[in-house]
């Protein structure tokens, strides 16, 4: 009954590394576009309350909207149409357990940068697992593709036809949800489905058959580049919004030297 | 090297447990109130983007709107005008290694429920001392009043006078600060100062001395009634707001069987 103590003791010291994985949070926030005939998400903005004036003398402190899904932000199963009957499938009802989780980091820049297009498969992900031994059931399986290095106009990567980003395949999802059984996806880029997975089958696999199985989502994620391929630990706890359907969050990874 | 590895299968098996310390965000949920002459916070809303429906196909989203001090929320030093002046005072720029740390937790339950306007003394943290042992230099110190078991109206308790709910003094905030170099201060109250705080000396002795010395603030917290009075490990990481002086975020709390 140690494992405790000697946590605090390695997190105090700096033997455990907290690794932030968290984009800053701002009015330059770049946020998801969808086709014009649907509903849009809000960016970050913000109004001051007061700043140590006539309006609060002593204080300062700001009314913000965003939207669920702005920033570094994480998925409920309620998200999306195949996770709506779902169980505790909102923000506020995921088992406190599940915001403490292992993590695998896969490693795809190199892919990602030649192709921006570039989906993840089965193939990808057996050549990894061979390299560093099979994804462990109930782990946050990280894409990392250096994404979140770009600057604002090649993230978001739009073009006529609509987003170019990374993501995965639909076998791919389905085996790390079927035959992994995994927590969730977390990725660099606004979405855990590709700019183009509206073309695939079904349509946002990733969005499909994660939250239709009950699992989560992570997007915008930073510092994917500092983590191990495996042996992390990741904190992502989403604010416990009643009936939410995602939220902006701190998401931080524990990393032992 | 194996203290990540033991935090890790602790979680996943149960020995270490999370226990939720945050209230649900939602419409409902109470806000502080000023004296009229000062801006006022907003109140947690929402608009939903789509749901299912011609607005959003296959998707359920919204947009909200919050303070930084709603719910259970996050003070960081900038909030104060005390902490105006500090390095890395913002919530974007707090040390990652701060947003996980021990707490003690100190009960004063008896004595809130006796007395509204219960104000924790040096002698009541003495107290607590000879039973639990000297309050660890880098703790969270939280103050269990039971205030969050209270329905809204004795939650926020407001008279003519203004809000009567339990804090610190100012010399038993000066004893935390300077005699044993705590994290920060958390409550279940709105403020982590007194409803009539300010009337002490100076005005808001939490706020000014907690912040003016770098110290964090953590209001509205649930379940601490769960917590062992020393022994548990906080996580409490708020949303990374660019200058923000604070953020509505999920608190967690580790405890071993
Ligand atoms: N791809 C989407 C389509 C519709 C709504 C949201 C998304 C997201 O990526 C998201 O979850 O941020
Ligand atoms: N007491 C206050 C006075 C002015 C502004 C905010 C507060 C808080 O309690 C807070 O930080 O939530």
């Amino acid at each position: 009954a140690q494992a405790l103590k000697n946590f605090a003791v390695g997190i105090a010291t700096g033997s455990i590394q907290v690794i932030d994985l968290t984009q800053t949070l701002s009015e330059d926030t770049p946020v998801l576009v969808l086709p014009p005939e649907f509903g849009q998400c809000a960016a970050f903005s913000r109004k001051e309350i007061s700043r140590y004036d006539e309006r609060g003398v002593a204080w300062y402190w700001s009314d913000f909207t965003v939207s669920e899904h702005t920033g570094t932000h994480f998925d409920a199963p309620v998200h999306w149409i195949s996770g709506k009957d779902l169980p505790d499938n909102t923000v506020d009802m995921v088992p406190a357990q599940d915001l403490i989780a292992p993590a695998v980091v896969l490693d795809f820049s190199k892919e990602a940068a030649a192709d921006p297009d570039f989906l993840l498969e089965v193939a990808h992900i057996e050549a990894w697992e061979a390299e560093h031994g099979r994804i462990p059931a109930g782990s946050w399986v990280l894409f990392r593709t250096d994404w979140s290095k770009r600057d604002v106009d090649a993230y978001t990567n739009r073009r006529d036809d609509g987003a170019h980003t990374p993501g995965p395949s639909t076998a791919a999802v389905n085996l790390l949800v079927n035959e992994r059984d995994v927590l969730g996806f977390g990725v660099e880029t606004i979405g855990t489905d590709a700019g183009q997975a509206h073309l695939l089958t079904p349509p946002y696999p990733a969005h499909t058959l994660f939250h239709g199985a009950g699992r989560y989502g992570l997007q915008c994620l930073e510092n994917l580049d500092k983590l191990p391929a495996t042996g992390a630990v990741v904190i992502a706890p989403p604010l416990k919004i009643k009936d939410g359907s995602g939220s902006p969050l701190r998401v931080l990874a524990l990393v032992e030297g």
